[in-house]
């Protein structure tokens, strides 16, 4: 059965959510997480039926969101540290942390270590689309200043992943740019455009609004680029929702239309964008798998996050990944 | 009287509505439209009591939008081309032009040329935001691969704008990043930070979501980031209200509940978030005034971006740039 080391003791609000999140996956499906923390704080918070369906492994240490990412390195008792460690001792066939993500990042880049061709891991994203399927953006944040390399090897990734677990038969993979024609781009971009070409999927530049479309499967973009876009997107939606709210209050016909389009329109939107559906970001490249989630994840959030690692260690997308990066070099 | 020159061919839809909003730009305030373009074509759409109100310059060129940005240069008969020396004869006082953007960009710079201190102007735009003011995002597509002093420049100019055209007494500037901690950023931000603390307004990196948020009055990134963000964010509101109108399409209480909101919230929430209400984005840097327009311009939009022009020319916000970058360095 597949194994899933779970940082029990990172994210925003602590275990508590962790773990519920693990009993609302285990209800589904069946797997063995291995919950590393204070053993004592996890059993307070797990109930007493699910105590013996959970491995709990010890972990002293927690990294805090204000400490440095190479901290994950340094704190041998962190319960990042040890659940990143039982999956380079093979047991565990997955890590899931909502804690500190720059220290889980480093943790598993060096610990598990990289797929051979590849130059450094990409944290990758599902954003919402209108099209059939939710679009795939890679690098959000793992890699600050990239080479045309890094983004060569995100767009084999990233056409992999987006075959191999989102079922895409033959994805799309668009370069992020000012423009979608082939002479726009920064230095690096335009320096990333014919290594991309390798690629089947390849479709040339793509602009902002193209991820939400649905012209494209997967975005491929510096790591600054895409942590910017990934916030300016969740602060564009926050802030329309708002702005609805603030006006729906002042007036009693408006009070009374948002009641009446709640349960059709606005919970199915909610479901569509709603971040918690999507889970975590896988960290591609890793001789192993990795989910990256939200500090602020809900029980639903990890529950989405577990059965991502799931499917990632059932479609085995890194013989992929390696397979592709050795043919197209 | 402020005289403004205006491509009258620019503009994905041509001539009609760039007129259309000159008329109503006339019809709220005082000024010189000077026509730039087909003579006959524009009085063919300028209504008879018009005529005597503006000025019109002969130009038998129009630099289409799939033209290089360089031809503006070569044109000499363009309309875009033509608008521009006006200013730089001192026959006019500002520039608008919703043609190609590029084209107008670089004939702009190099007819008109900059301001002493300035290495490259930078496009400015006003993005929607819930706080007191609208938030002013430079660069957005002027300089693709940016240095420090570019950014540092933006970082003056935004300031001087904020105060003197936007009326904020003391304007906040944020330096767009990966994260709001002092320590994020790419080599690009990281190289731009202690630059930026010469300005009296500094507070340091923002993220994302700062742009909507009301946290910061002005933020500076590279033209590449700014111009992805730009249509990010358009793209991200387009997406939200069209599953909107999807979901409400197919619910009979939702189409009734739409229906009441529709005065109060939605009619409300397009003014506040319409790019129309903006009008078009100042070039920020240059010896005079250009205000750069969408393509996709509405005659609301061009009347929008000439009171832009006229507010940009009583304010005389350039000396002011020009006095805080020699002060700053």
């Amino acid at each position: 059965m597949i194994r899933i080391a779970i940082d029990a003791m990172g994210g925003d609000f602590g275990p508590e959510p962790v773990i519920e999140g693990v009993v609302q996956a285990l209800e589904e499906r069946k797997f063995i997480p291995i919950l590393v923390g204070d053993k004592e704080e996890i059993l307070s918070f797990l109930p007493p039926y699910y105590v013996d369906k959970v491995e709990i492994v010890e972990a002293s240490d927690v990294i805090d969101m204000s400490d440095a990412a190479t901290d994950a390195l340094k704190r041998k008792d962190s319960s990042i540290y040890k659940a990143v460690e039982l999956v380079r001792e093979g047991q565990a066939d997955a890590v899931m942390s909502a804690g500190h993500s720059g220290a889980t990042m480093t943790a598993a880049t060096l610990r598990i270590g990289r797929l051979p061709g590849i130059s450094k891991p990409g944290l990758a994203t599902l954003m919402p689309s209108i099209g059939k399927h939710k679009t795939l953006v890679l690098d959000v944040g793992s890699v600050t200043d990239c080479k045309p390399q890094n983004l060569y090897e995100f767009g084999a990734m990233g056409e992999a992943y987006a075959e191999k677990i989102l079922g895409i038969s033959s994805p799309t993979v668009g370069l992020l740019s000012n423009g979608s024609e082939d002479s726009k781009g920064n230095e690096l971009t335009k320096a990333t455009f014919p290594l991309l070409k390798n690629l089947k999927g390849f479709i040339g530049n793509v602009e902002g609004k193209d991820i939400f479309n649905g012209k494209v499967n997967v975005i491929v973009c510096d790591g600054f680029t895409g942590n910017i876009l990934l916030k300016t997107s969740e602060g564009v939606v926050a802030t329309v929702f708002d702005l609805m709210k603030q006006y729906i209050r002042k007036s009693l016909p408006a009070k009374i239309g948002a009641f009446m389009m709640k349960k059709k329109v606005f919970v199915n939107m909610k479901k569509q964008i709603d971040k918690d559906e999507y889970g975590g970001a896988p960290l591609l490249g890793l001789k192993g798998c990795a989910i990256i989630s939200h500090g602020a994840s809900s029980p639903k959030a990890i529950k989405n996050a577990i059965f991502q690692a799931i499917r990632y260690v059932e479609s085995d997308v890194n013989t992929t990944i390696e397979k592709r990066l050795s043919e197209g070099n």
